[in-house]
């Protein structure tokens, strides 16, 4: 073959390599139902990672101040919306490693959610105090929802989540409100607000139906209550003895009520200012069984089969990691991990965990059958863990 | 420009396109989170559809007897593995709307599931009497389990679902027995077998946790209960009357087991042989309700916040769709869409349904809070239906 020859087979191979990889929108081909992102806390950084081969896909950077950082996904999976410590709104392409979107939104901000039908995307601000929403496309503005009470004061928002019928429900931390915003008609965002629900609600969950919200309270003790079947009977309280503790906790300190797991019939839920988990009945919202850990349970995530619960807790003791057995009600592992242990979660079906050890800069997994270790992923001071399933998910 | 640059730059610009859609695993890009699948019963095809534009991305043929088919997906979301009358075992792509694999592994066969992990997929077979594993990538067989019992006989499977741990759990028709695998070492299956559980169990199914394993009983009244934490119990039975009707069916309008849902605390299933939907507790299995409905109930299906249940029906009088609203436990909309209504299915947040109208050749596709039709997809004798979040589930 002459030289020329040769040099057009080989324009001809570039050009074809560069067809392959040529823009953002096609590339190699892959499912999105088996991935997940990391945070890197002190990096402002996203790892995204793959469940199958377990290991890292791409780092993605410039995404602000994740301090404290949590993810939503795309109803499609393809796309992960971190909300920043800082009021930054990023928009992940888990696909190509690319930031598709990103805003700043506010001054500070602590958590996000994404509606029913996948449209809209939520932010919850301290600064200015309020939720506003935006277009999960383009994350152009479509809503603001200040959160003013007490004629013209503005609270902190938290605890915001998506419920069904295009809901957003989220709390005010100085008002003592829960509101319950219906965006169906998203011109016209119709709000319900409930009242003197309790002093000082530092958070909010909402159970997987999207049913109960629930707020928990740093002022006084109990949890506030609203069944989202019911508003006409309002915000009601229950485990009234909960956060009862000989020494009041700064508020940091209080226990996510994302770190609360349902498994079967029973919630297990971390003490507070006691090394104990607190397992309640389900239907009759009393307490069965209180279980005795290494140290103040941080998060309790039960295993998607609902037969173990694995916790994690705070510092000092945060170097270890204990596995509940739901039927024995015992702890039946205790995993040394190093400190830091910040956050795990468990692939869809359940037989894979992932934990952030942040002072290791490692995600270790483990087996959650046999608790072997089957992979360790290097990743900078790694703290919250998010699985691609939670797209399907209300409230997640 | 010349002729002979434009040539070049014509072949650069050809090259570079014939890179792009170079082979089956570049094109482009897209999530798996917001797909589904939907057989087209006649014609031994499915189509891909995309949830979140109501639009149908492919239909893929030569997939053989679809006239009783289903699907489970890669743990990726990425494949459906579709199962087929005539034993035939489809690895679809749905990214490119390409057969990615296809064995016709046996000569009649009535389901299919696939392991906690991914790795492998299983068939349920009449003909030879027994399971078949193979491996989820390669669709290289792994193990045959032959429903052998009496001293050589071979009994049909049903019922087949993985359950945690990398077990499988099926049900011998002809045997009256049910057996659960454990495959967690693949060279050496261990078979746990559970005999006289009741006549001709003719279907399974499991609960959402994966815990509890139920068996349909042709041949007698009430259901056979597996606790798979609690298997020194042995099988156990509940619903005594379920079953009980004036007159026998047939077997093959007996209801599906697969045909009942969970909301809250109830389940809510097909009564045999009256126009009625059962709600019975989770907790208890006693009946507490019963729900006079247009026909005799085939599939009735839990929207996921658990406030409505859809139900379709028996022919002659399958041209409608009922509505039960879960908090009144009343009926609260009925639909006339045509005979033929085969299936429906939820998207996760549960926002649209999507309904099979055989007849008219259409899925519709409807607002479940507004109740308006949103869509209507042309697709041939469509039957099952299948959304991709069924991935990360357990027994689906």
């Amino acid at each position: 073959m002459n030289i020329k020859r040769r040099g057009l087979k080989m324009a001809a191979a570039v050009l074809f390599l560069m067809g392959l990889s040529a823009c953002a929108s096609v590339g190699p081909l892959r499912g999105t139902g088996d991935l997940g992102m990391i945070i890197e806390r002190s990096s402002g950084k996203v790892a995204v990672i793959d469940t199958t081969t377990h290991k890292k896909l791409w780092t993605v950077g410039g995404l602000g101040d994740l301090s404290h950082a949590s993810v939503v996904y795309s109803r499609d999976g393809r796309y992960g919306y971190v909300f920043g410590r800082d009021g930054g709104l990023s928009k992940v392409d888990l696909l190509t490693g690319r930031l598709a979107g990103r805003v700043m939104q506010a001054g500070n901000s602590i958590g996000g959610a994404i509606s029913q039908d996948g449209a809209m995307v939520a932010v919850s601000n301290y600064t200015p105090g309020g939720v506003r929403i935006f277009d999960a496309k383009t994350l152009a503005p479509i809503a603001d929802i200040p959160a003013v009470y007490d004629g013209g004061k503005r609270s902190k928002t938290v605890g915001l989540v998506d419920a069904p019928g295009n809901k957003f429900v989220f709390t005010l931390y100085d008002a003592g409100q829960i509101w319950v915003v219906d965006m169906s008609d998203r011109k016209h965002p119709a709000i319900r607000k409930f009242k003197n629900i309790g002093k000082m609600p530092y958070d909010g969950m909402i159970t997987p139906d999207g049913r109960t919200y629930i707020a928990g309270l740093f002022g006084e003790d109990g949890l506030a209550k609203l069944d989202l079947w019911n508003l006409d009977k309002g915000v009601q309280r229950i485990l009234n003895g909960y956060g009862r503790g000989q020494k009041v906790l700064p508020v940091y300190k209080m226990p996510h009520l994302e770190g609360w797991a349902a498994a079967g019939e029973l919630l297990f839920l971390p003490a507070v200012g006691h090394h104990e988990v607190l397992v309640v009945d389900r239907r009759t919202w009393r307490e069965v069984a209180h279980i005795p850990t290494h140290g103040q349970p941080v998060f309790v995530v039960s295993r998607p089969d609902g037969r173990q619960v694995w916790v994690n807790f705070a510092h000092p003791l945060n170097d270890v990691v204990q596995v509940i057995d739901v039927k024995s009600l015992k702890v039946i592992k205790s995993l040394e991990l190093g400190p830091g242990v910040l956050h795990l979660e468990f692939t869809p079906r359940g037989e894979q965990v992932w934990i952030s050890v942040r002072d290791r800069n490692v995600v270790d997994v483990f087996d959650t059958r046999t608790f072997k270790k089957i992979a360790v992923l290097p990743v900078d001071k790694p703290s919250g863990i998010f699985m691609t399933d939670r797209a399907g998910k209300i409230g997640l």
